[in-house]
């Protein structure tokens, strides 16, 4: 504290009258207590060996999302090329301006939507707190650091509330930043992504990451994969995907629902909600070893960006904010590849990250028609349970069997408001409600309700 | 907080090995003690009528550094035109989409360089925080915050620290947000802005503001006025400078020294310090009633944004980041004027706002060859002075005379770190550094030394 | 020609059914035959000593509209700034790629609005066909000719036939191109340009040109200056202007009539008629000799065009379609100037040539009451006189009065369709109409009728 | 020299000191008097059914190489999407302005690299002197011609000389416009094209059209294939390729020769000199009937061009100049799909179109090992043939065989300077190189040779 109190006083006759206030926060939704989740491991790491090149995860739990920082150890070129309809950046047009001269120090990825910016602004305000960085430009080299990043959709009907990375989880995120390993699925950034909304898949997506070395060349690609298109793998398979029971048994190529579009996309009434609030969003990140001008890099970019539509299928919709970041650490001085070949590469390497990215997904409850309950217990899982200040459910019993109906502001897993939902016995403290999409109530025993437990569950207490 | 220990536990066997750790952090800079000055008035204030229309400042005095947020109190259109060679921004490429859809809440200035980004992304969080806005895309209107902003460069020779404003800085400034006026000079994003590097000028800069009324249509216009450039009023008189005494006497006319240009730039020793910290930036803002399509809009920004090379000479350089944002609010349904009529109207109300921009500059001391001083008075002052972790004083004595001396990693306005500076007497307790730009010492009375005490004081504390 | 009748014929089995056609041009407008003005000289002419630049210019004098052709006499680096809101341009995606790579050949101004752009494509492909390029890009320097380039609009109220300068006008200004001089004022592609029609002034415009070397430094510029703004010299002084009675006495200052802005710009008939064809445009290119790299190169773009505001009020306007080439020629292997530095003084040589294009304004005929005219000489003027296919004038007499009215599909110059207007007495053969803007009828001894005698008369043939 | 002389005539008295010049054209290369083939007929021709939609295509036969354009009978939207590394465009600045008014009258694209940029800007004037257009800007309905367009690479080592389509060929192919067919395969812009030089293909490639009603929403598209990808269909197989017999047998799957990049790259000499020139490009158009905004428009252009990824790669790469040009006529006002519906729909027309591009490549000859020749036979061969000013092949014969060697600047299809190549006697007047790319010799009776007679022939004459 320098001097502050300095500023009103006798003597500073030039100094209008300065209110030194204190503000009270008066906010509504207060994440600044929930507990965070750094670098956890998933059961597929994807291990790369690039000393330079550090990751750190967050993520809150209760989302659940997340934020996922790459951490360069020196400062870098960097490239992007922003295609999808709605996206969210930082410093975008600096990076256009094609100065030949590395300054990048951090690229964010974030859920949260816009708000998730927040997590790409902490990570350079960090490097400053913790002595990295300055706001020194008289030194040969400019020292003010640079944190670029983007951002995915991942609240709307997916979850039941809207924490968002915030400057709090990023600064942790990036100060837990380390070399070697990368967590593949649900992850970070990717968290709580889905993907293949377009034809209602709405498959839970994550991030992928890949790595490759030719020669000297090193290539690693990292992509957020929270597409409004169906992630495709190279026979041309659709990746993950919830099918419609009207679409033909066996695998799903999605040269078929692309061809055949729009018969092809036959949605229940889940999938047209999810349809409706169809934002997205795919942000990635290609990183290769050879030193590139700002053109060429840009035009690897380009590339590269371009070839994901192969993999994602439809890309780069107006509903989705995709964005790809370049960048050349320039640690190979002597090109191995010329543009189009080192693309080529890079799109591949690309592609693998993608089709890492996807999570297995989760097994749907088997409905256990033998499951018997007497009514106190019934009567016991009935109440209001509360999972946001505008997602609640109401269970309710009637003739032996147990309802849910939303009684928030908003819809809950297709649960609607007026007419009640029946919920299909699983066990004794499951139901589940049939259809494309899984959904589970797990009543648990102190008294509240967890849909979907597992890796993407939602925790309603009970009112 | 919602059920976020029930994801660590039994049975959730598909969730990985979560760390959940509790970070600490490990920064250098800590300013979340810092107090804030919120809505502090200026001696001269715009008024203005447009209740839709709210403006809150805040700054950390011991920067001084600050923040400037402006809310509208509905979805308005947003246009924006980066020119500057070293912008920052925040979704920048969205607002290129030219989608013809109301989405901006607030435009948020900063200081702080690109660190002051930070002030953007936190009030749109603050919005969300507050319930003002959510993620919900369900309703008709997307319902998710937009909040852009830029910042200018308050670092480098100008202060002897580097505190930003930060998200606790901008949400306080936020929610104090209010319509009908504005402070004017050194305030909130201009709290520390300067004028005129290009020609050494260093002349003290702040934020500008202006409101015209024709019949029913509102132009507004503000800026954040930081530039490379010197300011220039309608006569073509320079508005502020430290004058060179090597230029003519008299009133200093831009277009002498921009066609004098390079003979007319004489500039001492600090000047050529200064400029090549030569970083600097004007951000503004323009606001109009009448309802303009997305194309319209952004033909407004850079008819007016061009026009402020006018008032600002040169414009646009490398060394500015200059971005301007256009909002159309719509309230005006029927057009009142075309475009090239608007944009001349609306460029004249941004020159307005630009020559208020301009504070009364700080007075330079005036020595006093008669003051006398015994010695233990000056052994009292002499030690050790930090004003940063990276600048600080050494003050000596010498021959009955007082000596500065750099003793940082950085100089201190001109003061060295190996030739002692002769400190000139002023009065019992002051003294001052003749030259181009004015250099008060101030030996407080509780042992600490305040560095040009007044509204743009630095306060280093005895080590 | 080679072997092209083989391509019909016996044998050819995979060729489908050609149709070698005849096609018979049915071109309602030919100009094939329109003499053309090559490297016409000013009374101004710019010298200077650069001998890698060389300058071409042509027009067809009966439009007149010309063109103004820029050649290097070896591959340089060029960018471009598009600031106007109605450009015509060739090539302006791949300027900004940002490759650092000598590229261009030649940089072409046209009059002719859109339709102008064949002067720029043909530039390109005189290049070929001379053999100074082709389409090889087997050598290390790839040798296609790029030539880019924008034009002016010169349509509209302004003349009475819409000739445009076309491919075989601008191969032979391309062809004559040459070094050391440049004609100043309506000459090549500024042969019809007009100024300050924001403001009715409508005063006649042309092409400019400044030359400067500071040290080893070489910049030039040059202007096509047609702007919808006034050209407004240091002082702040309109430089050229059919101003209005209702306007104050005395020297118009361009800071005046924009501050009093909307109630500045009183108009008469002509005026607003002007003012609903406000099509302008103000192309520019910046040379320098200082090798640059693409990003500086382009903030010199920036800042020069920019700085332009001061010269052109208002500028960047709907209306216009200004755009500013600017090209290194790398001869200066070492920077002389670091970017602003450049920029301030290149923005001065091109304010330099903005001031160097306003031509001298054609004296306004004087009327003379005494003229006398008997009814057989009267009745020799009235007719039918035809300018173009759209524009014609019936001379009637009456009373011993001359009357003109529009016959054709247009108007002409303020004289309307139903209501004749009266054209007073100059001389034996010479009328005017008194107003804001000069217009004279001078009847030809060959029966023709001039409007406008002298630099940019308008010839209609009887009927 | 056309006529250039006529520019000089009497009676220009009027006329300021101009220097009426007589140019001497110069031109090296003049194909004034080549003959046009206009609207050839392929066996394969798309039929549609949109009134508003007319197609003309014209091409030199003697280079082979052409032009293709798209005429719309009213003004309509239009947007593009530049992504690829070296394009060729007229005006593409201005449709980024996002006006909503319909403006675009043609789409034109061409072969000849930047030179056939100037048949985009002569329709534009062929619409002016035809008096569909003109300059005029009176009438609510601004009615300057608006054309824009593209070219493709269709130079270098694949045709031996360098005639481009220019304005004469393109006004005759305009002006030959009609609607309901456009010929499929080697014609119009696409006569001289190539597909799959990245993994040395060099298959022939050309233009191709596709058209899909749903419901009333009518869509159209149409796309010059000339990637340097491969074309790749939607099972993954590669469309067309001279393979490398290195490579497995069978079908040729695009993701093996992409994933197994580098080593999948095997090459011959002429694969790798085709290599070196390495320039390509496709260009495209998107046609809807359905009414859209700017910003639509927009999206649609990228997501189409996007999605273009997957039938050719690798695509948008440096030595690629992508452009697609989306049209939005609005004779469906009622919007029939929301823009990714829209785009999924397009994207498949697209890919249609892309597949429809290519043509039946040509049989390479058969070796005839029993073919005998006497002395005079083959003496009668010998000689100097030239096929353009750089490309000429010296025929010699040593030991009863007949040999090849460049004699010109260039190489010729792989036929070196120094070493002579060993032609295989085929038939009586029929020679070949064999190879992995087709070389066929054949001596015409009248004393010429024609190397690879059929579609892609290329003639040269005895000197």
């Amino acid at each position: 504290m320098r001097g502050l109190t300095h500023t009103i006083g006798a003597g500073l006759s030039t100094l209008a009258l300065a209110a030194i206030l204190s503000i009270s926060s008066a906010a509504v939704d207060d994440q600044q207590n929930e507990p965070m989740s750094i670098n956890a491991e998933s059961v597929r790491m994807l291990s790369y060996d690039w000393p330079i090149l550090k990751v750190g995860t967050g993520s809150y739990e209760a989302g659940p999302t997340g934020v996922t920082v790459f951490q360069f150890d020196k400062k870098v070129l960097v490239a992007a090329d922003v295609r999808g309809g709605g996206p969210g950046t930082v410093n975008a047009p600096y990076m256009d301006l094609g100065y030949n001269y590395a300054e990048l120090d951090t690229v964010v990825f974030a859920g949260g939507s816009w708000y998730g910016l927040e997590a790409v602004t902490a990570v350079a305000t960090a490097l400053k707190d913790d002595g990295v960085r300055d706001g020194n430009v008289f030194t040969e080299d400019v020292n003010i650091a640079m944190s670029v990043g983007s951002i995915i959709f991942d609240f709307g009907t997916r979850r039941l509330n809207e924490i968002y990375p915030d400057k709090r989880l990023a600064q942790a995120a990036f100060r837990a930043a380390k070399t070697g390993t990368f967590p593949l699925g649900a992850y970070g950034a990717g968290r709580f992504a889905k993907s293949g909304g377009f034809f209602g898949c709405n498959a839970f997506s994550g991030q992928g990451g890949a790595f490759k070395q030719v020669g000297d060349l090193k290539v690693a690609a990292f992509v957020i994969a929270n597409p409004y298109g169906v992630i495709t793998d190279r026979d041309g398979k659709v990746a993950a995907c919830y099918t419609s029971d009207k679409w033909p048994d066996g695998e799903v190529k999605t040269s078929k629902l692309m061809q055949g579009f729009p018969e092809s996309r036959e949605t229940g009434t889940a999938a047209v909600e999810e349809t409706a609030s169809a934002k997205n969003t795919t942000v990635s990140l290609i990183v290769v070893n050879q030193k590139m001008d700002p053109a060429d890099l840009k035009r690897l970019a380009v590339q590269v960006h371009t070839s994901m539509g192969r993999g994602i299928q439809p890309f780069a919709t107006q509903f989705d904010g995709d964005v790809l970041y370049a960048v050349s650490t320039g640690e190979l001085e002597k090109p191995a590849f010329w543009s189009p070949d080192l693309g080529v590469i890079a799109s591949e390497v690309m592609w693998d990250a993608l089709l890492a990215s996807v999570p297995e997904q989760p097994a749907a409850a088997t409905p256990n028609p033998d499951q018997k309950y007497n009514a106190s217990a019934l009567k016991g899982f009935a109440g209001d349970y509360e999972f946001s200040r505008f997602a609640s459910l109401n269970i309710s019993t009637k003739d032996g069997k147990l309802y849910a109906t939303a009684s928030g502001e908003r819809t809950v897993f297709g649960i609607a408001h007026k007419e009640a939902t029946e919920l299909v016995p699983v066990s004794a403290r499951e139901f589940m409600v049939p259809g494309r999409y899984p959904l589970t109530f797990h009543f648990e025993e102190d008294g509240s309700l967890m849909l979907n437990p597992g890796h993407w569950q939602q925790h309603g207490t009970r009112k």
